[in-house]
C-alpha cells in the first residue's frame, strides 16, 4: 500500500475519468423522461447531469385513495408514469384502500406477478390458476400473498373498517384489467359479447348500464 | 489456404474436441424429460445423446379436434408439455378448431403473446387493451392478428364452415386461462363470486350449471 | 356486494383515472412507430392515442410468393417492419412458398428459434447441431418442426407440387442469412473466400456468378 | 350464442382436457421444491397436485424483528427461500425495523432494484450511483424511494420511534451484502483489507472486533 | 453512531441469521454441477457450502492449443462445461491460436455475441451481416472487434508468427457451428447437401474427404 | 437441384427483398448514436445504411492506462459507450493496468459478471459472497477468474511488475462502483457517513481528504 502520505496525492482523473466524462453512468438507472420517445423497454432516460434526489422518491401512496365509487375501493398506481424513477428496473408498488362492503374485483395484470401486502384489515383474497382451481384464503394484517403473472384474482374486504394494502409487482408497468370494465365499460356489441361469455342478454345489459358501457 | 493436398491431413481433434467430449453442446437445445425436475425455465433436459431427430418433430396439429362440446370449438397445443421439443426455447403453437356457431370464448394467455393465423374460415376477433378499449375486426383465410400477453380477447366463428387457426405463442408454455371456466367451472362460492364480478345469483348458478362448477 | 340499485350510480372515475389519464397503457403494447428512433430492444411505439384495429392486423401471409427464381422458392416475412404490431411482443411469423424443385438452402436465424408448420405439400427438412450431428426427416401437411435458435438447417420440396409452410419465430425480428447469399452474393475476396471455406477457386468463382457477387 | 339450454350440455371435455390430463399448468407458477436441485433461475418446482393456497400466502411479516444487536436494526426477508411461492417470479420482499439511533449500514443488493416503503417514523436515506454523486433525502410514512439495483445505499433512523419499512424487490433472491459485514465479519487478513479500502489498520482492527471477525 | 464501546457488543444474530441459516446465499452464483441435471438456464448449482476459490479460478487459457490440423488453429473453451463458476452469469472466454497460414473458417456462435481481442500477431477478420454485407479489417495487438450473435463470421491469421486471440461471449454456452464441420464432417447424403447449398458434387466429396464426413 | 445453367440465371429479388428494402436488418445489431435518445435497454441505434466495418472495431484496449495516480492503477473501458459497437449486445470489456504496488480497492460492478484474465504479472485476488464468505487466492498469467454480478471484490499487484488484465462483463454498461470513492469522493456529510459506515471520524476526515470529498 502507498504508505506515505507523499503518496496519497489525489491524482484520481484516471479512474474517475470514465465516471465523469462520459454518459456512461446513466446506465446505472434510466429515469423516464416522460415527453420522449417509449419503446419496448420502456421510456427513453432523462439527461443524466438534471437528475436529483426527488427523481428517486415518491410521495403518492401516503394518501389515501377515494373509495366513493362502483367498487367501494381505489387503486393507486406507484407506476413508472406516474414515477418515473421505476422506469427500466422491473419494479413497481400499488396502494389498494378497499372500504368495507368494497372490493377489487376479478382481474389480472398483463405483464407482472404481485406480492398482495395487508397493511391493515381484513381480506378475502382467492386466485384462479389456468387448470381452473382455486386457491381462497382470508388475509390479515402483515400477511402477504402472492398472485402469479397473468393469472385471475380478486380481493373483498371481509372486516368492518377500510382495509389498506400495498401491492409490489415485478414490473415497471404492471398493467391493470378488470374484467368487468373491460367486458362492459366500452361499446362492444352487446350480441357478440353475450357469445363469447355465456351471460344473458339482461344481464349484459345491465353490467353496461353500471360500467358505463354502451352497444 | 492450406493448398496441398498433403496439408489437408483430417486432424481435427483438436477443434472437435470440446464438442464431442463434453455435454456441452446441450446448451444448443434442451427437449424436455418430461419426467425429471421443472424449474421456473422449464423442464430438465433429456440426455443429448440420445436426442433424435424425432423430438424435434411433433405430428399432432394435423388432425382436427373434436368440436362437439359446449363451445363448439377446440384447441389442440403443441406446448412443450406435448411437444418436449420446444423446451427453453420461448415459442409454441395450438390449433383451433372452431365449428361453425363456435366460439373460443373470452380468455388470456398469462405467459405469452399470440399471433393468431386463419387457415380457413372466417372469424370475428376481439382484443380489450388495460384501458379497456375495443378492437374488433373479421378475419378471413391468411389473415392475421396479435393478441399482447395478458391481455383479454375471443373469437367467433362468423362462417358457415369450421374454421381453421393456428396460433403461435411467445413461450413455451403460455398457458390459457378461459373467464368463464376459471369463474363457472370450480367450487368457488357463489356469494364471492357474485361480490367479485357483479353478476347476478340467477345467472351465476346458471354458468356453474353449465360449465361444471359447484358452491 | 354494493346491492341496491342506488349504489350503483356510475362513479368509476377512481379506478378509471389511471388507465385513461396518462399514457401508460402503452406498456400493453408498442405498435412500432417505423419512421422513429429504434434500440436494441425495437422499434419506437406509435402513440397508443392513434392506434386502432389495423395495427393488429396483417394480411400480407395470404399471397403466395413469387418463386421464379435462383432457389424455386420465396419468404414472405411478417416481422416487425413489415407487421408493427409485433414490435417487442418476442414473437413473428413468415409464409414459405417451395415450388417443385425449389430448396430453402441451408441457412440460420441469428436471433430466434423456428417452429416450421407444413400447410401443404411434402417436405426433407435436416438440422445440425453444434457437435455437427444432422436431424434428417421428411414433413407432410401437418406436421411441425423446431429449429433451435442459430443452427444451420434447410429445407427441400421432396412433392410435386408447390409446398406452402408457415414458419413461426420466437422474436419480432428473427433475422434470416442464407449461407450461398452471406458467401456469394457480395464483394468478398476470392481469395479470402477460398480461405475460410476451404472451396476451390473454380467453385466460388461459379457461385459468386449464381448469386450475384464479385472480388 | 348457444342459446337453448339443450345446446348448453355439458361437454367440457375437449377444451378441459389439456388443462388437466397434464402437467403444463405448472408452468403458471412454480412453488420452490426447497430440498429439489437449484439450478441458475430458481429452485426445482414442487408438484402441482400438492400445490394449496398455503403456498401462495406467507404471514412472517407481521412480526417485528429483534433489533437488539450492533446496528439497532433488523432485516426479515421474505425471498424465495422463506417464502417458496415467489420463487421463479422476480419479486420479493422484505420487513425492516430499525430501533431509535438504529442504522441499516451502507449495502448493496447485487440482483435486484429495490423499492423501499415507510410504513412509520422517519429515516434519513442515501444513494450513492456510480459516479459517486449522492442523493441524500429524508423519508416519512408513506414515502417511497427506488434504489437501481447494485448500487450502494443506507438508511438511518431520524426520528424518536422505531421505523418500520417495507423494501419491495425485483428478484426472488435479491441478496444482501453490508459492506460492514463483507470487509470485517470474516477473516480476511487486515494487511490485505487495509490495502483494499484505504483504511487504517487500528480501524480494521477495531472493526473486525465489532463485526466478529479474525485475521 | 453507537459510540460507547458497550454499545458495541456484538451482537449481529438477527442480520446475519438470513444469510446462514439459509441456502438463500445460493442465489449469488450457481457453481455448476457437471453431474446434475440441465435445464434451459444451464447445470444445477453446486452445494454452496462445499463451494471454494477454486470453483472461482480457470487455469485452462494459459495454455496453447495444438494447430497441428486441418485448419492450423485450435479453440480453447472457458464455457461452463470446462469452468463450472460460469454457469449462469451469461458469460464466458475462449482462447484462439492461429498459426501462420491458419485459419478459424467461417462459422456462427448460436447462443451470444462476441467480441474477439488479439493479443498478439495480425488478424484479417470478416463479418457478414443479414443483409449480405461484408465488413472486413485486419485486426493487430490491442484490437477489439464485436462479432454480433448469430452471424457468420471468420479469421485468417495474415501475420509470420502465431496469433492469440481471446475471445469473449454473452453466454455460458455460446455454442460454435464451423460451416465446413456442419456440412461436411457428417453423414448427410451429398444428392441433399448439393441441393441445399448449390455446391458442385466433385466439391462435395473432396470436402467430405477433408472433414470426415460420407454419405 | 436447378442443374442446368439457364436454370440459374439470377432472380434473387423475392428472396433478397426483405433484406434490402427494409430497414429490418438492423436488428443484426444496433451500433450505438451516442446522440440519440438512450432507453432501459442502451442507445439508440445509428442507421444501418451508414455502419462501416469501422463500428466494429475498437482500438483503445492496445495502449497502456497512466497509473500514476492515488492507487497507482488504470481502467480503461471498452464499454459501449467508448465503442457503440456493442450496444445492446450484453458484453463489453476493460484493460485494468495495476503498477507494483497498485490496488484495484473493493468495488461492484451493479449491472454485470466479470471475467477477469490475467495476460501479464501477479495479482492477489478477493471475492466476498452474500454470506460474507471470502475467496481469496493469487493468479498468474493465462488464469481467469469469475465476479458473479452484485459482488464485493478486489485485487492487489503482488508481483514487481505492471500487471495487465482484461476484464469480460456480461452487459454493454456494468458500471463500476469502488467504495472508496462511492464514500470518500462526495459531499456526503461525515456524520451520516460515520453513521453508516461504523468508522471513526478521524479515519473518515483523512480518507475525504485523499479521495477529494468533503462534508
Amino acid at each position: 500500500m502507498a504508505s506515505s502520505t507523499t503518496a496519497l496525492v489525489i491524482t484520481i482523473a484516471t479512474i474517475a475519468a470514465f465516471h465523469f466524462s462520459s454518459p456512461s453512468h446513466a446506465a446505472d438507472f434510466c429515469i423516464a423522461d416522460l415527453k420522449g420517445a417509449q419503446g419496448p423497454a420502456g421510456y427513453s432516460c432523462k439527461n443524466p447531469a438534471n437528475v436529483t434526489v426527488n427523481d428517486f422518491v415518491f410521495a403518492g401512496l401516503g394518501v389515501a385513495g377515494n373509495t366513493s365509487n362502483t367498487i367501494n375501493a381505489a387503486v393507486t398506481p406507484a407506476f413508472s408514469t406516474q414515477f418515473p424513477g421505476l422506469n427500466g428496473l422491473g419494479l413497481s408498488l400499488a396502494r389498494v384502500d378497499i372500504a368495507p362492503g368494497g372490493v377489487i374485483p376479478f382481474h389480472i395484470h398483463p405483464a407482472a406477478s404481485e406480492v398482495f401486502h395487508v397493511l391493515q384489515g381484513k381480506v378475502i383474497s382467492g386466485l384462479v390458476d389456468a387448470s381452473n382451481k382455486v386457491y381462497l384464503t382470508t388475509l390479515k394484517k402483515g400477511d402477504i400473498m402472492v398472485f402469479p403473472r397473468g393469472l385471475l384474482h380478486f380481493q373483498v374486504n371481509s372486516g368492518k373498517s377500510t382495509a389498506i394494502i400495498i401491492a409490489s409487482f415485478s414490473g415497471a408497468e404492471p398493467g391493470l384489467q378488470l374484467i368487468d370494465y373491460a367486458l362492459f365499460a366500452n361499446e362492444l356489441p352487446s350480441e357478440l359479447l353475450e357469445k363469447s361469455t355465456f351471460l344473458d342478454h339482461v344481464q349484459v345489459k345491465k353490467l353496461k348500464g353500471v360500467f358505463g358501457g354502451s352497444g
